[in-house]
């Protein structure tokens, strides 16, 4: 049997997630839109045999409360599926996710755009589905489409780029030269597609993906998100606080797919985790200090007020005060996982503001700050009590994050027996030990075991 | 004075706008969805000092009858803003200009990818705005939006996406790790778009991109078209079988320019030229023949009846007889101006259907057989007569028609003085000789002189 590993997926976003890494010292101030630096990032990432990375996406500039928006280097950014074809010549292992939401875009352009990604890497593209956090008024729209409409939407969208990936059986391109017959069409689908959100006829203009379906991932985590994820995604990312939380969601889920008919190891579980490492933990600490230090209170207090959205403006209360809930928490049409999860967190510590707002400067997940030893000993625990097939490193800031990571903690992981040492396989899929998608027109519409 | 010098493009269509390209010895059958044969073709490009490549699309797969489709190796093709991403990474100089319509696109989303590929190769890109030939089957309609409509759309697009590239002044980041302001705020401006066809508020989450907007190409010949490219178009595409019709083009549409404010000299005019070359006219001659024996005659003549749409199927009629042309020809939805050069031609040259059938291998485009000289001699009295500011080559076959082009015809061009030797200019408008557009907001809407 093939010795298990854990998985290690990259998220990547602007020049780190952490909203001080632009100000560090030796970091170019406009590195998150350079492409050497991501350029550098993905082969250092290719060095440490990470699984992929994983870029995430916005349609809207969320906030342009002036003091926020001056603060925010993210309100600029990379189309992921502009920078990952550039990422994917300079590569040639690393597998490379984009996220594209579902509610803003047609499916027959998102087939396209992937199939091609996965045709130019050769079979290691990456699709992270999700609703949108936001966008509705660049789209048409006075407000964002509601959560669950989103999803129907979803739903639906699966079942048509997935049908126009399938437009062409695997072996449909024969190319041969001396009858002048390039394509079999008899390996030719027709969709035909009519549902309530979408009509679309195809074929798709593209060949089947390398991989059948480029890899699927998704990190809704409210109820219809999970339902979405146990129906259709290999990865499942996620945001848990503690052990116990990432075992929870990992039953519930892996759970559900039994009655899609898929075996609990076809979804990888990856909670997301932001790790700050150095040699001894007094300089882990200090590299977190400083980047702190470089966040402006007020604009981050107000930026995590509107993330988590439970009806209060922290920015306009005492930071070493309580977290003042209110008596009724609003509903909200987006981040309904993550509201959760930072009211249990705060019904179970009590912080104040200060010590709230240290916690949440990595998207609500968690903040592991240790030595190469700690962390591995954290991983290892997670992995092998069901709390995580892997993990997404959220990494604070680029590149020294990544190259902190990859030099200090993948030798760790490796020496443990943890992690692999060489890639497993060729396409995306089989370094991740996922099946290969069957065609449902010519597989009886099953997933190849 | 600068030298004058002619502008060139290469029109790139899967292994070739010949059908018969796929089929030629010692190119690799499925060549035209292989990464290394467009960077291999690009870099040659680059060799030769073209101003930049051009990629054509489409968004459905528009003949299915079974004998048309086994034959046709574009039913299945790149994605243009996946493959222009790659390219950017292998190339210093080259121009990368995608084609994608307003049609069945959102102006938000195609003008972040946009901004992301000028970004990425640092001022090379453009976008050849059409209105689709087709695709509404796969876009949740019965049928293809009619011509007039899709002409509103486009110029509507146009505001929309120029407009949101003008989100942020081109000094906006600032990136001051000192006082931690990332972006100037009064810099920003927030579009509120509101119009028949879109609503956009903005702003876009990309800053300017390098070359303001990507340098904008149009090949619409509709009077509808020629309107919208003398309001916008920094490159105008065309097809003329005749110097005259090519004089008569320019002529129309640079005097259009002039109410919209415009210099004539800022809309440089490309007709489209299939280019076979060769150190001998017999040695071009053979190896044009060589491709038209690869043809199949019944598909080739299927595919220009859709193509020029005159109500009747050329396969049906005997190859040399007379074209019957119908007393009524039907009204065409797509290809207006195509569907007139052909009656042009027809009524000019009173060809046999075998006879059209040879002129129109590409696509309508002229097609010129000879030696590096006579080519050369061609295009001098193309570009000093007013038919042309340059040509985008139509390569009728990958990589042998550039390989050709560049190692024969580049150097004859450049031994007259026709053409550069070195590149002017760091982005694709320097090398163009265009103009960089100010920001709407903040030069008072004028394009800098």
């Amino acid at each position: 049997m093939t010795q298990r590993f854990l998985k290690l997926g990259a998220f990547l976003s602007g020049n780190g997630s952490h909203g001080g890494s632009w100000r560090l010292p030796g970091v170019a101030p406009d590195a998150g839109t350079s492409f050497d630096l991501y350029r550098h990032v993905a082969q250092k990432l290719e060095a440490g045999k990470f699984d992929a990375l994983f870029m995430n996406d916005t349609v809207s500039v969320p906030e342009l409360d002036p003091h926020v928006l001056a603060r925010n280097p993210q309100a600029v950014r990379w189309d992921p599926l502009t920078l990952l074809p550039a990422l994917a010549v300079v590569t040639r292992h690393l597998g490379l996710i984009a996220t594209a939401n579902t509610t803003y875009n047609e499916p027959f352009t998102l087939a396209r755009r992937f199939a091609s990604l996965d045709q130019l890497s050769g079979g290691r593209a990456g699709w992270n589905l999700v609703t949108s956090l936001g966008g509705g008024e660049n789209y048409n729209r006075d407000d964002h489409v509601l959560h669950a409409q989103r999803y129907e939407r979803a739903e639906e969208f699966f079942n048509v780029i997935t049908g126009l990936w399938d437009s062409w059986e695997d072996d449909a391109v024969v190319g041969d030269k001396d009858s002048g017959i390039y394509l079999d069409v008899d390996k030719l689908h027709v969709l035909n597609h009519k549902g309530p959100h979408f009509q679309v006829k195809g074929p798709l203009n593209a060949p089947r993906p390398p991989q059948g379906y480029p890899v699927l991932a998704q990190a809704g985590s409210s109820d219809p998100g999970r339902e979405l994820a146990a129906r259709t995604a290999d990865l499942v990312f996620t945001a848990a606080q503690t052990l116990e939380e990432a075992q929870a969601f990992i039953r519930d889920v892996k759970g559900r797919a039994a009655k899609y008919g898929r075996h609990p190891d076809s979804l990888k579980v990856l909670p997301g985790v932001s790790v700050i490492t150095a040699p001894t933990q007094a300089e882990a600490q200090a590299k977190y200090d400083q980047l702190q230090d470089l966040l402006d209170p007020a604009a981050s207090l107000k930026g995590i007020s509107n993330f988590i959205n439970i009806g209060v403006d922290l920015s306009a209360h005492p930071l070493d005060g309580p977290v003042p809930l209110p008596d009724v928490i609003p509903e909200t049409n987006t981040h309904k996982s993550r509201q959760r999860l930072v009211l249990d967190l705060i019904r179970r510590e009590n912080p104040t503001i200060r010590q709230l707002f240290r916690k949440l400067t990595a998207g609500g997940h968690r903040i592991l700050i240790g030595t190469p030893e700690t962390v591995a000993d954290d991983f290892a625990a997670w992995f092998h009590q069901g709390g995580a097939d892997g993990f997404n490193i959220m990494f604070s800031h680029l590149p020294g994050g990544v190259d902190d990571f990859v030099d200090l903690v993948v030798p760790e992981l490796q020496r443990r027996g943890l992690f692999r040492t060489e890639y497993e396989g060729r396409t995306l899929r089989e370094n991740l030990g996922l099946a290969r998608p069957g065609n449902r027109f010519a597989d009886g519409g099953k997933r190849r075991a």
